[in-house]
């Protein structure tokens, strides 16, 4: 019988996502959890929830004006995700590439390029994995849509106002991923007011550790947000993560509190790295660090020997150096990190 | 500032899904849901997962080799989906189009055709909505793959074997949504060792009960789900829907038995609605009904008044009548819907 379908071009050599590891009984710091863990609203909400799986999800318009509140802006500018890695999905399907991002950042936006069939070009961070403007749109000139990263995973390193308001000139579509925003405490959101071509993604699950439940967002112009919810799936986030999230932003100072002593945690984990690697300033609840001369397999080995694991990225090609990532923990777990580097 | 983006032709254009209402304090039977809610094994699984929302899911595999065992088929068989919506998605971002498939059927087949930016033909139902394979292959001749629903949303109606054959030997890429398998009792998911060009999509909304927390997949030869691997994003289901999908699969005699009582409710509310209307005779958990000469609005706000909600479809282009669909609730809701015919 001859087969009467197509697989489209590109989708078979489509790279594979690999997560970071999970195993039980092991310290994670591989995935920029947040390993505080949820309010106790989150957990009461969702304990209440437990047998009421049988309805479709119906908050979303709750969940989309209480996010526009925490975030300072209207309804009309959000639009949800199951997960931001959504919104990066919608945003592929409304608006034609190519595009374009920094290398090295979330590998998610050039997936979803690239599922699309669409071309997406990498632009090399400076030294330091600094961003440069004008770098970027000379070399991302053919692209129609900007994927940028602030604090950008996973070198943690932020894009100035200055920056950012030159990428924003070219009038070509700015998505402006701040999954890791409440970390630096300064948010560009309100720029969707003044700026139709900007889209910024936010994401539930780092501060407010709501990661296993999916829910992020976009914020737009409503022209955009208006376009993006044509293409959204009607129930893309479940009654589970709309709940949580609505009790999420009941507790502020919750989330707060936890994000104070993440950046505490970084903090001393930056300084604990100092002494024997090359760590890079963070702005975010991880840091990406050199291990050279020592390998980044042997690294991931020697703290996965003492139960920890993180996440090994070993070399970006074009740069030097032998790259790990490791996200603050509960104190406990940070202090336990710490004492495993300080004891290589 | 010129605008320097382009929004996909087509997306503008893009119909709007509107769901079944949700009313506070209203019966409702209109998205199909299983109003007996779930399994006490997922209701404690869920209680005891509420403080665990900081963890990406990490449970697909476990998820994959569990509904394997259920469908009958091997791991590698199965594709996780947020729903099996997303499954529908994940389809026509690995295999292009022109699409096909029947009217009136499940409305997403077609949008998701759409948002690719590709061809869909509908093939209308013969009289008394059945399946008619040699016309259907005729006028679905220019398409590469072929969605079908059996039983089919919002009809009810069923694909003999020997129809499901004929399209198969077509070569064409099938896919057969069984979202309400269940309620029948007669699924084809084994078929797709022998047939390379078959994808069965199930979920675990309706007969587990689990609409909620956006859970479904697909069941496919292992060539087929390796291609949907590569599109499908890596942590598109929740760890609360991974968790509750082990916890309803540990607990099948409960999932069976409320079908029972479902296929029972439905067919009382066949006979009641047989005495007033047109009801199509159904293998699901709905019924569709012709309420003409009364228009399906009219009989829509009766119910409404009753504080009862079902789903309007009103004409169906083509077909003759005014259609209403109706879902099976508990004993008590179904009894409540009854009444309230017999007393229009």
């Amino acid at each position: 019988m001859k087969q009467g379908y197509c697989i489209r071009p590109g989708v078979s050599a489509l790279p594979e996502y690999v997560p970071g590891e999970y195993r039980r009984g092991f310290i994670k710091l591989a995935s920029n959890e947040n390993n505080f863990g949820p309010s106790r609203k989150v957990v009461e909400t969702l304990k209440s929830l437990a047998d009421k799986t049988g309805l479709y999800p119906y908050r979303e318009g709750d969940v989309r004006a209480k996010i526009a509140k925490y975030a300072g802006v209207n309804s009309e500018n959000i639009v949800l995700g199951n997960g931001s890695d959504e919104v990066m999905d919608l945003i592929v399907k409304a608006f034609r590439g190519p595009y374009a991002g920094m290398y090295p950042s979330f590998p998610v936006y050039k997936l979803a390029a690239k599922i699309m069939g669409e071309g997406y070009v990498e632009v090399p961070y400076d030294d330091g994995f600094r961003f440069n403007a004008r770098k970027f749109i000379s070399k991302a000139e053919g692209a129609k849509v900007f994927f940028l990263c602030s604090p950008n995973n996973p070198t943690g390193t932020s894009i100035s106002d200055t920056d950012l308001k030159k990428v924003l000139a070219t009038g070509k579509l700015v998505v402006l991923d701040e999954a890791y925003v409440e970390f630096t405490g300064k948010s560009r959101a309100s720029w969707v007011r003044k700026y139709q071509n900007l889209i910024v993604l936010r994401t539930m699950a780092k501060a407010f550790a709501l990661a296993g439940l999916r829910i992020g967002y976009g914020i737009a112009p409503k022209e955009i947000v208006d376009i993006l919810m044509k293409v959204k799936p009607p129930f893309n986030t479940s009654s589970f993560a709309q709940e949580a999230a609505l009790a999420a932003l009941e507790d502020i100072s919750y989330m707060r509190k936890n994000v104070a002593k993440i950046r505490r945690g970084r903090d001393k984990i930056y300084n604990a790295l100092s002494k024997k690697f090359k760590p890079v300033k963070s702005d975010s609840n991880f840091i990406l660090f050199d291990v050279s001369p020592m390998t980044a397999d042997e690294f991931f080995n020697k703290m996965l020997s003492k139960k920890i694991i993180v996440r090994k990225y070993g070399k970006f090609k074009g740069f030097p150096g032998e790259y790990i990532r490791v996200n603050a923990g509960t104190e406990e777990e940070t202090e336990k990190f710490i004492n495993a580097v300080n004891n290589i």
